[in-house]
């Protein structure tokens, strides 16, 4: 895998004690800084490549406090408890000595339950009938998946209608590369198109909650809330045969 | 308001660098440990008694690592990124030389935006119409509470039935306090049955997004998945005329 760009954008070189050098990368550019979801991926990296390391991603909150800038980076990842069979972690990005990115993550052993997914997923086109990819793409990142909407592509208006805030649509890696915990995670934030009408600069907040799959992924996101400059987002992504792989919860920073 | 147990239970003695003392209450007494609310409630209170504190809280996360044993602890608050108008906190409660709890959080200056509430409240019951509190009280924490559920009391089975996993409820304080930051985080985790049914002994992450409100809360929450150990839940507070106060995330671990 390590000739996609996503390997290459998330690739991070241990420096010890917890600590990884990463580099931004033109690839997933965006308009203010990288790509939020492959800055997700590259914290959720560090922790995976930590030889400590318990178990298999369960959750990742990443909270962006600032763009980052291009160029070098380091992350700080940190095993603040482990027990049996869980591992909770203290995640950081930090550039020119100033921290940008702020997480937590949970990891753990993956025991066979009971199971159940409760939120099946909605029933739309597929994605040859949607045909091509048609998610509006002035921003390079974007360039970097095949997206396929199939609903609320582009909201007109910001006029509290009931629906104005769903998106439904099919995504996977462009070119494709196979699904894993990091590239999850990084197309759980591919749901902007709210946030970039909205003029929002930041995220600064979004949990993760994660399985692996593979194939096309289908995704559904809608807001819950918007007031006094920030709003907050619910979405799901299922596996093209309509397994429940990840949900996430952000809360965006927009401006009136 | 210092002489409700809420405020006495959350209560912190500053010592000095971002570092506050703690102590457990009986009046909040859960299973095992005390009630994950107030100690969300308690991460909370140390980031709002900060000196360096910007703004109000806008999301929470936090990571229960382990059960809080009765007895003192500390909550170390760091403010790690301040910008103009957002601070970026990131927070770990520690107990005997060990982390109990990681978090982050996310205050603002709040701002006059365009602002609407997406998802509406739910159609119930009023207050008075269910009559008196009807959540089954095996532990303490819940007499602090005064819940009254109107959907979703006891589910019967687990058996993936669609609607199984939802609960409509109201809630406030017992006895009633103004509701604040807090107080909201901690009622945010109030929706417990599915966790204690399935025998949960952590709930590994909530996500609360938060604004101020005040009387009687309602509240719904549902999950959407479970597997191999874990299931998410998203929950939704309104206040009494129907205004969304707040929206969590939980992870939640549970045995077979």
């Amino acid at each position: 895998m390590g000739s996609h760009a996503f390997d290459a954008t998330i690739a991070l070189q241990p420096l010890g004690g917890g600590r990884f050098a990463g580099n931004t990368s033109p690839a997933y550019v965006n308009m203010v800084g990288p790509f939020g979801g492959v800055t997700a991926a590259t914290a959720l990296n560090a922790v995976l490549q930590h030889p400590a390391l318990l178990g298999e991603p369960v959750a990742l909150t990443v909270n962006y406090a600032a763009a980052l800038a291009d160029g070098p980076f380091e992350v700080i990842a940190r095993a603040a408890r482990t027990n049996r069979s869980t591992q909770h972690w203290v995640v950081e990005i930090v550039q020119s000595g100033e921290t940008v990115l702020t997480g937590t993550a949970l990891t753990a052993a993956r025991r066979e339950t009971w199971s159940v997914d409760e939120l099946t997923a909605p029933d739309i086109p597929t994605p040859d009938a949607v045909g091509k990819p048609n998610m509006a793409a002035p921003v390079e990142w974007v360039r970097r998946y095949d997206i396929r909407i199939t609903e609320g592509a582009i909201p007109t208006a910001w006029d509290g209608g009931g629906d104005a805030s769903r998106s439904t649509l099919w995504m996977r890696d462009e070119p494709a590369r196979p699904l894993d915990f990091c590239s999850l995670a990084a197309m759980a934030d591919v749901f902007y198109p709210r946030v970039w009408l909205r003029r929002a600069t930041r995220v600064p907040a979004g949990t993760v909650s994660m399985t692996v799959g593979a194939g096309w992924l289908k995704g559904q996101a809608q807001a819950q809330a918007f007031r006094n400059g920030f709003f907050d987002q619910t979405a799901q992504v299922w596996s093209e045969s309509g397994q429940l792989l990840a949900t996430t919860h952000q809360v965006v920073y927009y401006k009136e």
